[in-house]
């Protein structure tokens, strides 16, 4: 992970050149680069597509997301409007293509997925994943950890902190914070949930995270300390330390993000939803995901358009990282 | 109505055993018992559907409200996620199916309406009711309101106090709390009506509401008091008596509920859409409601799913009551 | 299974007493009898809901068909139109709910369903399935096929007979028919396939279906000899014996039913769709589904109306077996 | 009635001086001329919607179906592709309007609407009403009707033959051809009913059909006899006298008009739909009717759009009468 | 431009007495009055359709802008509800219908837009224009723009001030206030714009507003200093003499105005909408648009109906300039 | 143009693979081969974006339909189900992008368009362009045509033979044929046009279209004689020399393909518009197109798919011509 000057094979096109909804779309009309092309080697961040959603115990469609975020990724000009940072000029990104899941094997998704991430991370490449449902985050987590368990920030309206469901189904999008606790991929202390909310089953999830010691943020709490008190909290939490971010967009309110399988009303609107990510400027993070946007249930395209714009800040908070 | 311990009979279907999207969908999974079921006297809360939309002067749909909302509610699980509350344990709901209107003929309707409610309020069940448009509030509160005059909080961005319509008709869903007044069903000075806004025809409404001494309190005074504020003044309003709680849809913003027949835009957001609902907590709610849902003006189910959380939030503060 | 007269109890809901939209929608508003109802000894046709798409390798969805289904069963009406029957009256018809499937995992979501059917068959009844995708067929014949293989046929754009996918999967919905007919469940020569279509990855389904005696009748042949002509030689095949009936609704063209994951263009209309139904009366039918309809991709539920209708035609023939 | 040289104050807007989905929309972009306007008198066919659908007992919307068909009705043309006619320059066509219904009371609105329409009669224009739900037909007879019952053409999946719903209640869509036989409006022996399809609650309506001797034209006689075959008998039955054309859109397929409130699967296809009004050119039609468009139900405008090309075609064959 | 007292001529029509989703829509219910019209000479405030959007460099759509804007604009009572002001009774308003462009030719297009808002000027009339997508301003500006440049309040995501697109192509909805600028249109020193924000290509447009002194306040400010200060601040910019405001709706977040082709997350929700409206009481409004509505990425019309609710209030605060 | 042994690098990637709804899709999962690539000499057929719709009067979106037909087109698997043809196996087929217009000025994006096909031509490459509206044909045309004017086989609703559109502007979706033919693009002679239907303005088109020799085929006369017969017809007008292929989707009926700009109703069944393409094998191919979907108005993306099933059955007739 070295800081490039500019290279040009990595320029986005242009909306002055083609217009934006034109062209074949990838993430942010970045330049397709897969893992056996010949510049791979020389790829700082990789957009990566996870279109799989077989932990889903609801509501069907994350597997669409990739294709939808990519899609409205291409009304993303080169430019923080706010910050003025130009991420792709300073780091080279790609977009990766997608990571090929097995729609009717859980398993084997889960080894392909991880496979997939552990070429990447060999590559010296930091993901960033659009999902895919949040189940895709575990396999993420086992191909980027390595001897110190990594801190996250987590933002979601629920913990995913299950043990299992349906008597004993250990693998669902419920359970991958669980898993990745247990096989000590994460650190609790390190972890912090913020925007958790909506009706519960029991408190298995929040007794758990409390017995381990991560740090849960309601929404209540939330909306009653404001955007840059829980982000200092959550910075402090995770430290300087290697850190990843997971972004399920069902922290989002479902008025700017309907298209999601298991939405909680009640949440921070679009630009809370951005403001967050801004605020992990200083934060060293390995890896980032934007998971849960499920297109079948997003008429408009809305959701997908949400998800992109908060990758870009994503990347614009990792972009600092190359400095 | 009594406090029972818990009974499996009333007991939802867990998610953990049938996935959320599967099973006949009844109101939050509960039991259907219609009132000739044998366990109906057991019952303290009935969550009821009123498949009404005969007093739409605007936009119809409401007719198909109960449907969707039951549709939705089956993704509520069991424990209120804020306050650790799990209505279901302490009081004995059940889904008292639909009451049954004639489409074709107001009179009937109310008085079909009005005679369902009569028996629900003799067996001694609290009613909770999932609309149907606003003028179905009417019947059940001539079947709920006693010798004394109820006092009601009413949430909505429209008084629904009007004289008439079209030259004469006394029936819509514009007239129910005229009615209600002139009926005596009400006490005016225990009324209070929070989110009035959008454009009106004249003065005659608020005029009325001046009159008899109904409080109103627009959206420009709510958001500049914001919720704490303000539901401590409904509160004082209603007192400790027999209150009726009745909310219109159309109280939040359309951005969150776009699926009603007549939007105002300017209301509140879905977080306080829950708010001041948590607020009722020490009120005495003999019956509430929840209307105006339009399923086809809203293609992604959102509305109902908001709705249904309001219907929970609300048996979340009348289970208080039970104790 | 036998002829009863008329029993009040399982006479569906009428329209003129309560509105078709009102209610707690159950398949065609009949009772809601599920497997340890007292009355489950009394049912003739279960109609069963199998929310579970966990072999869907393309757009999912199909766990929502049930729910969607029944909603718009509610339309349908008591007699048929064309033929006078009224199947309610000469049969007990029941709503036995869902079967309950584990989203997450296949094997487990096969032998729960297997033994539901198992469960439904011993009971004397025989099953009508709203699926769900076609994975689903599998194991309710695993439960219906008893000693003497089943004849089938088969309405489908895709024969559904590959033998894996993804480099070794067994089970999706694209390799039903291949394991029944491995397993024995079916009588190859006594299947047909009717309204194949659509482009191919190669000819193996169909070399498979040639070797083992099962004819395919792909849609050019069906729109050049017609309903009658397709529908007699279907009767030759299937003969006198115990067959089961598999409706996968991508068999209509797209415009008359687009709620599918995988349609094909150039399919029959929804007057053939019926009609093919009706040719079906003097079949010895065991069981029937109506599979692959996908909620999330039908605005309109159209396509579940259409489905439930030919749910009811299925019903009005098998209806003739009991007499 | 008179035949007039052509009158530039009747000129629909061109397209090429305006584009189509530009102005204020009128029906097929005539002149807005209502019952008090200087012109009225020259006026020769009145195109009125009738905003109102009190009558409807399913799924509601036709009351928005006027303002959606003069939407869409801006992308009709001034002449008919496949007979050369020019019906806008024979005939002096104008958009007279709405009629004034009372969404809250439906023996109001019959009046209202009858009123209206014995103005329309009494200015000599003959009408052509875009709907509003079937219950509208009713009070347009009424005004229209005079010493000798009309015959009519009727277009439908339904009768609209039965006597009453919901315990006795007489006015609704599906009651208002026998209150107009009842009422003398029409003569039985001189109506006929094309296309009557789906299930039934029972055979009442058309056993009232035999007894009176209207003769009903099922799905499955249209199917097999062929347009031309059918529309000979029909022209027939109402031979050279007094006749109108009501039209209900669920004549239909939904795949080909998904937007309205009672649909039947099994229908005509939009070919079809409009070869049978040009099967009616030598008929003397004195009003017609095309109704149920329900736009809520109808996501694209495809159901309007049809009914809008459905009325251009009742106006070619109306036009002939001015010759 | 005088104070007229009522005049029955220019009354909306009321919801009272025709439904409001009923009769011919024309903005507000106002009378149609082109500019041939007699009345043509008493009209204080003209409401304009600029159906045209070829302007537009991404997504189209806005020349269906003012055909939905009316549609939903007849859902508008006659009063305001926050300020009790009836603009309609103090000014005459009255719906002029469309200026006719030239969907396939932009020069021509701008040619005859000028010259439209020339003759609306000249007959002494403020124009309420509903867009089409932004270049449309460019003409209106051309035809009221005098000796004096004007003054302009704009709200919107973007700040439309760009060189060119495509090299060199001068006039899209990117550029119109750079022409405005160099053809001294507009006094740049007096010109605010307000809520700026998204992705940017570059800084070329910020870099323009500095050098001639345009004021932009960029969402992040607006947010963290609030409606007030930033209005107080925007009058100040403006002063007393004539000014232009300019709205595009793509100022307010996507949640609550889906249907506009450049969306940009994080925006003001729609009470903040409405309130910046009416903080521009005691400015001198010599006319107004409300751009950018694009209906086919609107599924339900949400963003029509704030787009007439924003215009409402235009009027309400263009009203006090009559007293 | 020579008949290759198969080339691994021009596979397309298989759904069993990577799944069809995963992966940047390009038109038919083959790979993206721009102008610049290094195997561009190797390609036989390039697909094609046109995304373009700067000649549409009246409803815009064609120039989002290359990116939805790429979508949709991942799911047509390598093999035609009917003639068992494996087009990809023969031909080196790459998805070569697409041509970049300039959404804001029509002559400069005839230019580019003419420009890039100039160079396809020069590659010996046969373009098979999604569009765009129809105006793209006429620069194809321009690069394509050579010394020879070319036959054309033209399915659509509309001759697009008109002169001129809003007072003398020659360059519209509604012109291209009648360019075309003044510049001796086209043989008039050897030119069909099949479908025709619709409202007309007038017979100019008709007119011009006998004049010069153009067979017009309407759909009465279609749907009266039937696929084969015309399709003789058609074939025997274009003979054996160089045809062009431009297939409007509005050809199909609107039921079957919703999402276009100016349907016409009563068109072709799904079924007919492949069966159409089938009958073209023995056509002497050049190129083809398929124009005028516009996703905007297509909410299930149901045109796309029926659009990208026409493109691969044009390249299965195209197919033939390379042995």
């Amino acid at each position: 992970m070295t800081n490039k000057p500019s290279d040009s094979f990595f320029t986005p096109v242009s909306g002055f050149d083609l217009p934006r909804f034109a062209g074949v779309p990838t993430f942010m009309r970045l330049p397709h680069v897969d893992l056996d092309h010949p510049r791979i080697g020389d790829v700082d961040i990789g957009l990566i597509g996870a279109p799989w959603d077989g932990g889903t115990t609801n509501r069907p469609g994350p597997r669409h997301g990739p294709r939808q975020l990519r899609d409205m990724s291409t009304m993303i000009r080169a430019q923080n409007g706010a910050t003025g940072k130009r991420p792709f000029e300073a780091m080279n990104c790609a977009d990766l293509g997608d990571v090929a899941p097995n729609p009717a094997d859980i398993i084997d998704s889960l080894e392909r997925m991880q496979a997939f991430y552990a070429r990447v991370k060999k590559a010296g490449i930091r993901p960033m994943t659009g999902g895919g449902d949040h189940l895709c985050t575990l396999p993420i987590l086992r191909a980027l950890s390595g001897d110190d368990p990594l801190g996250m920030v987590h933002f979601d309206s629920h913990t995913d902190l299950f043990h299992s469901y349906f008597d004993g189904t250990m693998y669902t999008h419920g359970t991958p914070f669980r898993r990745a606790v247990e096989e000590e991929l994460l650190d609790p202390r390190r972890v912090v949930m913020i925007g958790i909310r909506g009706t519960a089953y029991d408190n298995e999830d929040r007794d758990f995270a409390d017995s381990v010691g991560i740090r849960v943020i309601p929404i209540e709490e939330f909306h009653a300390r404001g955007v840059e008190e829980v982000m200092a909290e959550a910075r402090d939490i995770v430290g300087d330390r290697d850190t990843y971010v997971s972004y399920d967009i069902d922290f989002v309110d479902p008025a700017f993000a309907p298209g999601t399988g298991t939405p909680e009303v009640g949440g921070p609107n679009s630009y809370q939803a951005i403001q967050v990510v801004r605020e992990l400027e200083v934060v060293n993070i390995i890896g980032a995901d934007l998971v849960e946007v499920s297109p079948p249930f997003d008429p408009t395209g809305a959701t997908a358009y949400l998800g992109a714009s908060i990758m870009f800040e994503l990347l614009c908070v990792m972009f600092r990282q190359e400095q």
